[in-house]
């Protein structure tokens, strides 16, 4: 499943989303960073996979019922020895920020690995609050 | 701990379940995909690292009790350049939805690493809602 | 953010911390272990990192608020090959259980990578629940 509702009370659910990767359209955007492909254009996919977040809450529950972007964990390929996830993630971090205002603002697990999905470049699950009530 | 429990009204509590590392009895499943254990073979350690989790949760509460598999992050120790974790991960996924049905559907992060606790293949952790009251 | 309160009932709530990187005041602590940090070294480092969570606790609520700590996720930055991240993140486990006894004994997912923010040694997220009524 992309996504999971879990009721809390006072008509809010938590919505655990599936990690997300970066995709354009049908295709998988892979390669690793910074050897294979630049932070700027890494951040560009981080940023993707937080409009891949937003689109599966869209699909839930709907974007205008997020009350706050709770916890993203994100993982970005990473040659050995790259330290610049931060700079990679700041591009889904802006997007959700951007989008929701304060609600957009969340608490992040920034991390390298060597080896992701597909080789996708970046990949980003999400816990959010969301109203259902 | 193995297991911790947060209740969050009507009877309900979130279980949250530690790290499970791939084992058949004692002795840990260790190696690295694809090029130590192939794809097939870590499908099923996934299978494993999954009857662990639903063993700590029916030693926590009782597996009849779950209402829903709410996450799992999947970690697959991993040769640079594989990118079939979704494939090894299905060996968890497919065990879960066929021991508990709609209830055993999750949203999932498949991750590969270079490295693991004891060089185990799989390592699954999750989160889960529980009848409790 | 460092952190983000979430509401539960019953006058608690869940609180989610961002990834804490290995740091000793200003300074980040990196290197891979074990090759160029012993593992009693970065179990130290664990450590602070796990002081670092329970100062955002505190900043956020007062560490005499915790209700339990739920769930740890930490990820050792590691040489191919290396397993005993476990023995790493027990620097932060034990600290976590001196200082706030029961509750502060969590479920945790040790975990092994190639790469993380700034080349730290250790970085942990957590989630814990926490008295806000």
């Amino acid at each position: 499943m992309q996504t999971r509702l879990v009721s809390i009370g006072e008509g809010r659910s938590l919505i655990y989303v599936a990690g997300q990767i970066s995709r354009e359209g049908d295709r998988v955007l892979t390669g690793r960073c910074p050897d294979q492909v630049p932070v700027e254009e890494a951040a560009r996919r981080a940023r993707l996979c937080a409009l891949s977040v937003l689109s599966q809450i869209e699909a839930a529950v709907g974007m205008d019922r997020i009350v706050a972007i709770t916890q993203l964990i994100g993982l970005v390929l990473s040659a050995e020895g790259f330290g610049e996830q931060p700079k990679v993630m700041n591009g889904a971090s802006d997007l959700l920020v951007d989008v929701l205002g304060e609600a957009g603002k969340h608490t992040r697990a920034a991390l390298g690995t060597n080896a992701l999905p597909f080789s996708a470049t970046v990949e980003i699950a999400a816990v959010a609050v969301v109203r259902t009530g």
